[in-house]
């Protein structure tokens, strides 16, 4: 894994605790270079999600990086939160420092554009880990950019399992349109899902290897995991641990050897009663040698969590 | 398995290779009592369909079972076969003789109502292996009947896979609208979906112990195999032979030990532009104790074809 | 208006205060010849509406014509009543009889098929009144049935306007599926919607004129047009009176110079999420030659009312 | 009608004959003062469409004001197209002059939110005449502008009425859930549907009247009659000559005695089969004091042609 230059990427999040833990690990990896970050109505409010992001990038020591206020609500559907899983604060468990950062005056779609745009062809690697209306927007917004981003790595999705719905998960399903818009579009998708997120979870092995690096960015993630290990218990029923989607977004573009993708057809349904928001796979053939989505299917768990450690390492003690 | 009495079976069906198989299978085990055979417009038209039904029910030697033609077209939607597996005649392969038995006089749904409330509570398992718009017009037609049927044990939807679209499977795709009201019901439905009867195939050494059987209905099981595998190959890309679904159905009454089944609350997608007739089912949470749908998870392949070997053979050379 | 014989009609009805006044004028008139009545969930439960028909049938004096009760829910959706329309016990306000007629032990939808095979092609006519349930089962489960009906003379939906929603009235929303398969069938189809009925105001006038005969099917009008008078109020803020809906598609069946009707394409919307049981009239161009379906356009008030006070006075006072 | 100030308004469009009637009337009156022109895909594409404006604009003598290109394709659905009413131009009859004002730089909703939020609160009126897609971006990426807006005046949609669906008016149709967003935004939305816009037919009297004016624009509204004539009637059948939707909504900002309006709750279908696109108004009852949704209803079409003859006067002969 030598890179000669790192992977350019803007993060596109709703943090939420395990959006934090990928905001660490992009910072805190060498291989990624985050040229910008930029937050989405999701988890919680826009208002609460932008101090979050600015509070940990206070905590992973970012400095140099536009961060931009995005969405207040989905492109076309009535806003929905997620207080059952993050908190009244869509944060909650660690005492959040205030933010330092000042936030750039636009908004985030049109940062996401003014970036792709100031990049060459094939340089921004775009990795949303919250609803998607930032990036439908920008799509809409800028047409060419499509054609511009290296490719699109999200979270959120998944083959044949969901969350908030029998059929769905919280981020395609609060904004299923701008999902449509995004798997639509034509540039390159990687959708890291449940299936897969579902393989990431922070056991207790997990979370004392990560307290034991002793740092305060360690121990900041420490906190984070034991408000989500109860939320996940309590709702979800999950006895071993929390899993860390959307770190894995971030994993995969970091390492692409942590997990296994397959090409497969994905498009977003809009109009079902019981499936609105589920991303529909074609599993039924292999797919046509021009299948610009792919799906993500096998986590190497040992690789994924050596780099979720080593990250969170490699951030220091950044105050 | 010693069973004072067979279980009483209503097998309503659209032959099709595999329900042709699936009603030797329930006339040449003793462990099913089959009561009436209805048709249904699904595979082919109800003409060929239910001309295919009394010739197999010649080649199976049955004799003194009402056979009722059913619904020419679903509940709402327009009719929609499928010729591309079946072929033209919905039987394609063997050459069928001309049928002998006579129709009863009554449409299907009407015979299922009457025999259902001849007998008493809990005497009759439905056993569809079609579309299901028979069985949802006699539901409508006499409500009674739901109370007094044993279960449902039917064949159709899967779990996390589709065939005639992504999402979804033929006998509910053809029919979302009637197959809402039969899982949605209230009485106990056990759907035997694609998920299970991919793990029915019938492979080379299948097909060798059948047509070592040597008797005429063993001869015409090994030519529909022959066809059928031909489709599966050509359609589908499945390698090692077709899947017997509709027999997967018929299996399970006459051994319930041939497969697992979970609990899990099912409901069937009606509005979605790429879900309709998808069986939604919520595997996010063990199901509540009055969840009455059920869905088959695991075929124990050798206690199946055994099964379906025995019936065969039980079936001796009726001609 | 002279007819060697009178035009046959099953009734189809969910009574209801306009039901009630929409089969005193089907007896009362001798140019329509009532050989089935069937009953049919929807202003209230299937138990309420069919023992109100039997009342009401013996109010009208009719013997030797069978009653039938119909479906007790709608054909896909869950049930749906209008007890802030018609009141607790579907006809509220008079105090109605115990019923003398017997129920034919046959469903309504049995009934309706062996009604119309019995007598010559073109010889029924269907006039339903309520939610198409009865009818689309009708229709399936004996499809010989939509040839032989002569035509459907039907109380439903509207062009351009609802009551039950801002697109749909209440018979067509309770059960679009139902609607959908009638208006689809390929039988003459005359929708008397809302635009029509709403011209059908019982005021004042009215009102007089009916208690001015002096009979008891008299007075019992006059006690439903005075509970429905304060329904219409209250619920939608008619100032004049209520519109008896259901006798207008009676009165056309009786007099078709007592309404316009105009060929136009209508299909049932079954997928909206604001427009479910709309029925969708296409008035873009002159309807094709093949169209089957009809709306009513412009009732004329004083032939319809003519027509109802003198079927009411030809009910005599039959008790 | 003397007003201290003419009303600024941006009007986003897609000529299209009307939208250049539309275009000259907003320039003609001195009542409006057109700050900016928007494009946006529609009756052609976004190429052909944006060249069709910055023509028309020449035509009118246009200058100092900023033309922006806008959405390439709507929000969420793939983009449609109307070559049978506007021709393969979208502007087919007339010759069109080379353009000679240059494009501004930023996309249409990017202008749109600079230009309301350089304006005092309540300054700005949006005259939409194509598809909403740059409306509803606008309002996305900057939520401020919904309070700041003036309010929305734009044709499409309609009351009882469609024409590109029996129940949707095209520039409704082509984007649904951007007119979604635009409805359901919160500020004042006026919509002047078909329903309103038939009323304005310009008839062989109107087409004199404006050839009488004998400046070049005149004579250049001349020929887009007569191309529009055609395809009104060819297509719709229209006897009398082609309604000129667009310039309904411009002559209602310049003077809203044009017309009468009434407050009314209207919503956009998104999910039906036969209604998608369709602006659904709720007509069952008065509506309440804060709606802030109204329909056009009736044109004084005599004040209305004055109007255009005046505004088409006004631009005298610029070339």
């Amino acid at each position: 894994m030598t890179r000669v230059t790192a992977r350019k990427i803007i993060l596109d999040c709703d943090p939420g605790h395990d959006d934090a833990i990928a905001l660490l690990v992009a910072h805190g990896d060498p291989r990624v270079d985050l040229v910008a970050v930029t937050t989405v109505a999701g988890n919680q409010t826009i208002d609460k999600i932008t101090r979050n992001a600015l509070a940990v990038g206070r905590i992973a020591g970012i400095t140099g990086v536009p961060f931009a206020r995005g969405a207040e609500r989905p492109l076309v559907r009535s806003p929905r939160i997620a207080p059952d899983i993050h908190g009244d604060s869509g944060l909650d468990g660690p005492v959040l420092p205030e933010p330092v950062i000042e936030l750039d005056p636009r908004p985030a779609a049109q940062l996401i554009v003014d970036t792709v745009m100031a990049h060459p062809a094939g340089a921004i690697t775009l990795v949303p880990t919250g609803p998607l209306t930032n990036i439908a927007l920008a799509a809409r917004l800028e047409p060419r950019i499509v054609d511009r981003v290296r490719e699109v790595v999200l979270m959120g999705g998944g083959v044949g399992v969901g969350n908030t719905t029998a059929a769905a998960e919280f981020n395609i399903v609060v904004d299923p349109e701008a999902a449509h818009v995004v798997f639509d579009a034509g540039w390159a998708v990687t959708m890291v899902g449940l299936d897969l997120t579902h393989q990431a979870i922070a056991d207790d092995a997990v979370a004392e290897r990560i307290t034991a690096i002793g740092t305060a960015p360690a121990r900041f993630v420490g906190e984070l995991l034991d408000f989500f290990r109860g939320s996940y218990r309590h709702v979800f029923g999950f006895p071993d641990g929390p899993p860390v989607h959307d770190a894995c977004a971030v994993a995969f573009v970091i390492d692409p050897d942590v997990m296994t993708t397959r090409a497969v057809p994905i498009t977003v349904e809009l109009h079902g009663e019981h499936t609105a928001g589920m991303t529909v796979a074609d599993l039924r053939r292999p797919a046509l040698e021009e299948c610009r989505t792919r799906a993500a299917v096998t986590l190497d768990r040992d690789r994924f969590w050596d780099l979720v450690v080593g990250a969170v390492k490699g951030l220091g003690d950044p105050s």
